[in-house]
């Protein structure tokens, strides 16, 4: 992947040498699995009669593969077409001294490949990978799907051979320029995604305590980060 | 749009009654404008050589246009292609008795169309709208771009005539079903994105203060949703 393809805030099309500091691509492996294990809604980009199309989608994974539903892939993809994947966590707004420095900062992972529907076993091990990587310990927890509830479900397999990654981290990079000697203040505003205390169904009979499982994956405030 | 282009969880492809009702399409503006105010990070989609791209970008718009930088847009879209940007708010992760009827709840917005790339004075009005959008106050305070940054700075202009809303909420959809009668717990862990008190550039002189207007914009906990 080109490190410049990517669109990465405020900050125009022009990469000064602070940029490429703030910015920088990574290719190994553990910069990618450190993405995708810090959400589960992934962004899947189709192309439909020439045109792309953006969905939100949930997503798991193991050491090669990416796996995902797809009501819009089943219909779009059946004839085997390159999909983009991209798993984006927004970590601060980038304040500078200058409007052409603002930012975002922010870890994303690309995926790019020709994805394949699951079948059979394998099928029901996607569907597992992918429960589990959303929803760790409901696989065990909850119902299993039934054979008409697989048929009716369709999960795409992606390989992880080209992928890439992309991080932005720190503050403005006006800190050391002719800006700084404006007065004005500067930095970045941490954004993070927490979880609130699980809000139990409405249906459900009185007094049925939250699993264990549950209330210890979703601590409020631990910072688990979905997107 | 069709209501169920979006995949939309962990839920398959098959739409069950209960599903439709959680999962609503919406067609007014007010619902749009919505979506696009709680979040300033969309996903564009382009094709590129025939494959889909998809790059997390900064946005901000007005009554009647998107408007979103492009370093990646300005080499793949100067021959006028169509796009797709979709913003996506998770706001939820639904757990419910079955495997099958798990999902996330969420709302998103997919805008389409052929995207222009300003010049001149529009220009300059997109960044600011765009600026105001994603660090309200910012256009004042910062420096403003000079005309050398601003020649490297890529700003579209997007139609909201094209687009659609989705959102999907509330408590899983087999609290009625067979399934209710398992004992099973099932629910929503909400999940929400907050900001974190802004850390000053190290570069900074002590002693500066966190302008009113930003310490204003993100008081922590308040729930301003980036994404």
């Amino acid at each position: 992947m080109d490190a410049g393809l990517m669109a990465s805030g405020l900050s125009g099309t022009e990469r000064t040498r602070h940029r490429r500091l703030r910015e920088q691509g990574r290719t190994d492996r553990a910069a990618l699995f450190a993405v995708l294990r810090a959400g589960f809604v992934c962004h899947l980009g189709v192309v439909v009669d020439g045109a792309p199309m953006v969905v939100p989608t949930v997503y798991g994974f193991d050491d090669s593969f990416l796996y995902f539903h797809g009501s819009v892939a089943s219909r779009s993809l059946a004839g085997g077409r390159t999909v983009c994947v991209t798993v984006t966590h927004v970590d601060g707004l980038v304040l500078a001294r200058s409007v052409f420095e603002h930012g975002v900062n922010y870890r994303s992972a690309m995926v790019y490949g020709l994805p394949r529907a699951l079948s059979g076993e394998a099928k029901v091990e996607g569907l597992r990978v992918l429960t589990e990587h959303a929803a760790p310990g409901q696989w065990d927890y909850a119902r299993r799907p039934s054979r008409k509830e697989l048929a009716a479900t369709v999960i795409f397999a992606l390989s992880l051979d080209e992928a890439s990654v992309k991080v932005a981290e720190g503050p403005p990079a006006d800190g050391d320029g002719p800006d700084a000697s404006l007065g004005l203040w500067a930095g970045v505003v941490p954004l993070e995604v927490v979880s609130r205390p699980p809000v139990p169904d409405p249906a459900l009979p009185d007094g049925l305590p939250v699993p264990a499982h549950i209330a210890a994956l979703f601590p409020p405030g631990a910072g688990r980060e979905p997107m």
